[in-house]
């Protein structure tokens, strides 16, 4: 039998300013990445995150980002491996915080935006964030870009490491996503993207771009949460992997 | 014989813009208050604040204040308890993970500016405050100012307190410091500020603005460690303390 | 025959966080007031709304607010008088800078939020504030609340003032609004907001919440953009003004 | 006779964080650098440098940044062409209010830290800011790096162009700077860098780290404000340009 994890980044709401529809996502997934307020999610958004994803029993983790909630932390900053490891460390200490009052553990870590793409490249990036996770606790699970320098930097640091997948992203021969600003990076056919699923799952493989089969590990797949179509791709591939016999579980019920 | 705790606020640059000599008051004090970040502090300086108070062997402790860098947390703002609560929390959790990383527990929280202020006068942001800590780990010690509501509220939420006195402040009949507003609001006579702080410690009063003597306890005296006769003051108090045999001495030590 | 101008205020989205409809509502106001990116509006939307605005011809004017993103420049902040005239002359500068690429001339000022507040009721803040707006353009109009110390103060600034009345607020008997702590503070019914107004134009009169009839001059209607009925309540008011053949008329056709 | 512009960023302090030696530098140089808010210098501390400007009548011009705070915008940052000229047009039009409640006129823009970095390799950046400067007003004078893409940029646009030239820094055979992170980047002999600045202004001409001669033009010399070496440099720089019947003199006095 196969099983799969699915997350989405959720708390990123700031002040009035409302992203994402995180109450019905949260009956669907199985694991919450949430803001850490570097680059969305304020102290009362977390708080009020952390006690929605306690109600609905699904696994909490940050969701570090580069300081610039302007660019949504989507913007690439000249940062150093040294101030990675510092504002990581920041951040997962300020969730954790709410998860502690809260009575619930932190189960994983996962980086948002340019630091996430950065940690999947850069060795260096990777390594101070994975070194941050296990300096905090390290029995954190480390998500990122299956096959990326992200998971190699977290399983050197003794971490369990989750691959993660993207449904609605078209990927390159190497394994890299395609550059959204590429016009065919993103998938918009719901069924089709649940199918690339699905074949990542059972087969451990995709197409990519160029027609070249890439093998892939799918630990967990990301969903969008604020995009419009959210919720019906959600429902669209819960369907599929029932099809399939594929089990929707949490990461850390394997432990 | 008579003990006193010395603390400090530290760790109060953020980015290039640098504040205090912290590296040779941690000589002399016995507790650390270190910014949080919102106020004053960013990762890197908590980081190195935590690891410099781990070097001199001084307690290390939350300062958590307003989200307000460009009024360095000084001003009033219109915040709500649960709020307050809220960015408590986020602060405590931010620090300690720093300390997590370096191997060292946090010993006390202090608030810092004008929250510090508002939870002197406020039951209901002390309340806030008072909750957060407890919440987070109900073995941090609260430092408020002596006699306010801060320490009121700490005590029934089950909390070691420790009261503060301000050795170059002068105070009102009810006990509360004389506003900065007011032209007699700051002591520059080191030696006078000196004695001072040896009858709060010894008789336990001090004498107010109009004359009245005020009975106070004082567990802790407050170092401003960004006024430029810092160090000659610390040096001055330390000879008076000792000349009448009291001893300084971190709080935790008598638990 | 009767005059009124319809404001609202617009441009408060920041970076990928949307608010308000304001695409829409521009079709149906006169005066747009543009966030200047202390409170809300990015130096992008600013862009944006400058050029929405004057692609419908509606008059623009700058929203400075206090420095305070998280919470939308809705928290009164104890600010010195002298920072307010600093930051209004910054956020006016900062607008009039995109209104000069774009060809266009500022018209009014109105402050936002807290600041709006506090202007209301110290003179000292409504000083600093008309001064700022006097030394940057003694042509920019003034909006305040009807009857407020930020009128006054304009007044006295040799500024021409405007005053602004909201339909979906009650009235204390003094000519302040009620507070939105109290329970009857808002008015739902739309029809019943709209007919207020129609007096407010054209009796100059208002009851408040005790039944006190209060005098009060409404040269300008505020419509809030950022609530969900915004727009069936611009319509609802359009029609009664219609109706009433009072004409919607942006204020500096008159000067 | 020769002619030099001494320059100097100024207003660089932010709330109660304290950079630099404004006071005295204004006494020795001909245009100030003013920052706008974006990577230091908020709208207090850009109202008191103005008025130390104009005391001194020392040229004022806009020293806009990316938006780090934290970073004092010496950190690239990927932001798109648009986005640098609606920031350098808000920050422009920013200090510009605060010269016209003064009575004074913005002379000049020079962008700071990794922005003019980054305008000097790329010409969409360096479009982008030439183009805001020309839509604010194209009496504007443009700095840029000498020979840069900021340079051409800005004469393309029509405006007045000066190049400026670092006396403590070393150049590349390409003439660009060389990277802060290599060894020999800065030069600490004070006599050695005044004599490498007359050369520049007398011979046109400075010589690379590989011993090429570079040809260059030096309309303006920076002066770092924030060092601790700063005053002396001037000192220093003076007595040299004295001697060689070089006449400091302010950019605008030629138009």
């Amino acid at each position: 039998m196969n099983y799969i994890d699915l997350n989405c980044d959720l708390g990123e709401s700031y002040g009035v300013f409302k992203i994402g529809n995180d109450k019905e996502i949260l009956k669907h997934i199985s694991s919450a990445n949430i803001a850490c307020g570097y680059h969305a999610g304020d102290h009362n958004v977390m708080m009020e995150t952390i006690q929605m994803a306690k109600k609905h029993k699904v696994n909490i983790g940050a969701h570090p980002g580069l300081p610039d909630i302007l660019g949504f932390g989507r913007r690439e900053m000249n940062v150093a491996p040294r101030e990675i490891y510092n504002l990581t460390l920041y951040q997962i200490g300020a969730l954790n915080a709410f998860a502690v009052a809260e009575g619930v553990k932190l189960v994983h870590v996962k980086p948002h935006g340019a630091m996430y793409n950065m940690a999947a490249k850069s060795r260096l990036i990777a390594d101070a964030i994975a070194q941050a996770v296990a300096d905090f606790d390290s029995s954190l699970i480390l998500f990122g870009l299956a096959g990326s320098e992200l998971i190699h930097a977290g399983k050197e640091k003794g971490l369990v490491t989750v691959q993660e997948v993207f449904a609605d992203r078209t990927y390159q021969p190497d394994g890299t996503l395609t550059s959204r600003n590429e016009n065919n990076s993103i998938i918009h056919d719901l069924k089709f993207a649940a199918q690339r699923v699905i074949r990542m799952i059972k087969e451990k493989k995709v197409t990519a771009t160029d027609g070249t089969e890439v093998a892939i590990t799918a630990d967990t797949v990301c969903i969008h949460g604020d995009e419009p179509a959210a919720l019906d791709f959600i429902l669209e591939l819960k369907n599929a992997l029932e099809n399939e016999n594929i089990t929707i579980r949490k990461i850390w019920s394997e432990r």
